[in-house]
């Protein structure tokens, strides 16, 4: 794509040509942020020549991406994005909310929000015809990775803390990537990936220092784009939108997104993003209620797993994606996390513990005032509830067992209803 | 819908006008077909006015289904169906297939096959005014009707047996359904759930006893229509089209989709349908391989739990849909349903025990001769395989687990490459 001209370090603003860096800043290892030539994008292609592409996927945006094509036409590859916006009527009515949508990532082929980053640092991969692919994950990129890279017949390393719910495990395995267990945590498994892949010559995934994963993620900005801000015609107010915060990545690369498309001149209103952490792992919103940029690591303890992080990779971006668009940082409890699970449960969307946090604080955002009933509000559920059962368990009540008999049946309705 | 003008039993071809019986034939318990007029159909509809709706899910053949637009606009009921069909590469050059397809019904919004039954359900019930639908399901057809409901608000009740996979009784109780777990089998539970229906006035959606879940199921046939058969122009050779069997249910929908299509004269050439059943479950395979439609019961045992089945309760239908079409019947052992499983992983799909075992029987099938490499052939995925992370972790290698270091790393991959 001849609109990717290089990159620009998100700390020094120090600029770099397209082939001169692969992953961070040289002076200050700074992330980088993708440079686009957006005068060059205006001049070829107008919005209806991106809304009227018949590709339900994030591949619908390639003219905005830094990538070429990659194929795979026919895989779980091709379909990554693209994921339903519901407008769950009753848990609106709930809160008096005039207008509310939940954006459910959990509907992407291996059921997270890390398929779009995953997607596109394989299409650049193949560019730069990596070998092996290598990732830290704390499951979901990997399982994005593992997924994303077979489809095309990539080969993936994945580096995981032996910690990670069973199910992400599981599909990192039946994927065929290589998976290593590191007894240690998230933070341990990022750097040591770093460092195999400069022992090894691997192309290195890793969310943040890999300037690509924001670049995917920001497709999820360009969906709510095409499918709330454009479909409802003018919002009068910003749409307010909630998502998850763990390593910063997913809300720097929707921010990113939103950026691209107001230098395109193609954005009316920027929306207010909003960053919910578990109070367990909250080294972002700590850094934003201090009115900081400095991301001091905390020691991560949350149900969240997908969001438990003792240093984010992306901190810096991502305080920025709140203070620059009039949001903010949320933090929420555990206990909270699990009664939102159960509550959008019963819209019918199976959402992961980080998934329902950025549900429990946009309601902490209601009660506080930093939202209101009038507000369009827009919620990411990041992950299918199917990833992490033990946490789901924790929200519901267990089902009884009774004898397969009626009468059995019967005594056990009664004493329901007693109750 | 004016078309829908009644039932006909498949054992003794009674006929019903729609108001006159609910659930099976009234002379002899037979399952019903629904009757549709097709020439009313016909008058009114050309191919295009169904293949160019703007409706990406099974809601987009309202015309050819016996119930009214059930609303739940921006709801995961609005968005059943219309799952992904891979064209996987590798797998087919691994068995020099000639045209291999894998639909992907894990991508539904409950992540199996079984949210096309559960959504037309709803919308019947809806039409009826009930007020509590139940249903006895081994999971996957209790997560749908839980999920389907949960989307309009519908109360649902769920039979299940306690041995059902975690994961499963986890996205019942998500739902915010009253789950009733038996300590018995899942014939046990269907049999208490029909008891249920008639003391309590439930609507009761069991697998097959209802007529409208294999109306919902047929949609899958449609959309195979659409996507392959349409999109392809001529195969030539008829369609080979595996998939698994425990009630016979999803079998028996997919052909009455079928035939549907060739009443009204949309069909150039019938589907072959091949039926896949754990060796261990295998009670319908058995009648086909004895040559009769009379079902005996056995004693399932089988990883595949979805398909685990003693009584099917869609025997004779389910045998007619390969007889009928110059199909067959396969038994596979879990062993190979294990293969299976890792092997379309390395495509990037992840299946359920019950997805994979119609791929196992697809290879059966190949080495016996019973289809060639030239058939175009296309296999259906009944689930996603993060609905038993326990049987998919029997299919892989159990990952290694490491110290965070360089020097750990190093070993591990030295002796990972002497073996």
């Amino acid at each position: 794509m001849k609109e990717f001209v290089g990159y620009r370090c998100s700390i020094c603003n120090a600029e770099y040509d397209a082939g001169q860096v692969i992953y961070t800043c040289p002076l200050d290892s700074g992330n980088l942020d993708v440079v686009l030539d957006y005068e060059s994008i205006r001049s070829k292609y107008h919005i209806e020549d991106i809304t009227s592409r018949e590709e339900p996927s994030l591949w619908r945006y390639l003219p905005l991406l830094p990538v070429a094509d990659p194929g795979g036409e026919g895989t779980p590859l091709r379909m990554a994005g693209w994921t339903p916006t519901y407008a769950p009527t009753r848990l609106a009515e709930k809160h008096q909310i005039k207008r509310l949508w939940i954006k459910d990532e959990g509907r992407n082929p291996t059921a997270s929000f890390k398929d779009r980053a995953s997607a596109v640092v394989v299409a650049r991969a193949e560019q730069i015809k990596a070998e092996v692919i290598v990732t830290a994950s704390t499951g979901n990129a990997g399982a994005a990775l593992a997924g994303m890279s077979a489809a095309i017949g990539q080969k993936a390393v994945i580096f995981a803390p032996k910690s990670a719910p069973p199910a992400k495990v599981a599909q990192l395995l039946i994927f065929g990537a290589q998976v290593i267990l590191v007894d240690g945590n998230y933070d341990e498994a990022f750097d040591l990936t770093i460092e195999a892949a400069q022992e090894y010559g691997w192309y290195c995934r890793n969310t943040g220092y890999n300037a690509f994963t924001a670049e995917g993620k920001k497709t999820a900005a360009f969906e709510i784009w095409e499918n709330v801000l454009l479909e409802m015609g003018s919002l009068q107010k910003p749409l307010a939108l909630f998502v998850s915060v763990g390593d910063g990545n997913i809300i720097s690369g929707i921010h990113k997104g939103f950026k691209d498309l107001q230098a395109l001149g193609w954005l009316e209103q920027m929306p207010k993003l909003f960053g919910v952490q578990s109070e367990g792992s909250a080294a972002i919103a700590n850094a934003f209620f201090a009115g900081t940029e400095k991301i001091k690591p905390v020691s991560a303890n949350t149900i969240a797993d997908s969001i438990s992080v003792d240093l984010p990779r992306d901190g810096v971006r991502a305080v920025r994606a709140a203070v620059q668009t009039g949001g903010a940082y949320l933090t929420v409890k555990d206990e909270n996390i699990l009664k939102a699970m159960a509550e959008i449960g019963q819209a019918g969307i199976f959402a992961e513990p980080a998934g329902a946090a950025a549900y429990a604080g946009m309601l902490k955002a209601l009660e506080t005032g930093l939202v209101s009933q009038e507000d369009p509000i827009l919620v990411i559920n990041t992950g299918s509830g199917l990833k992490d059962i033990k946490a789901a368990m924790q929200a519901v009540k267990e089902a009884p067992v009774i004898e397969p008999s009626m009468a059995a049946l019967k005594k056990h309705l009664q004493q329901n209803k007693a109750r």
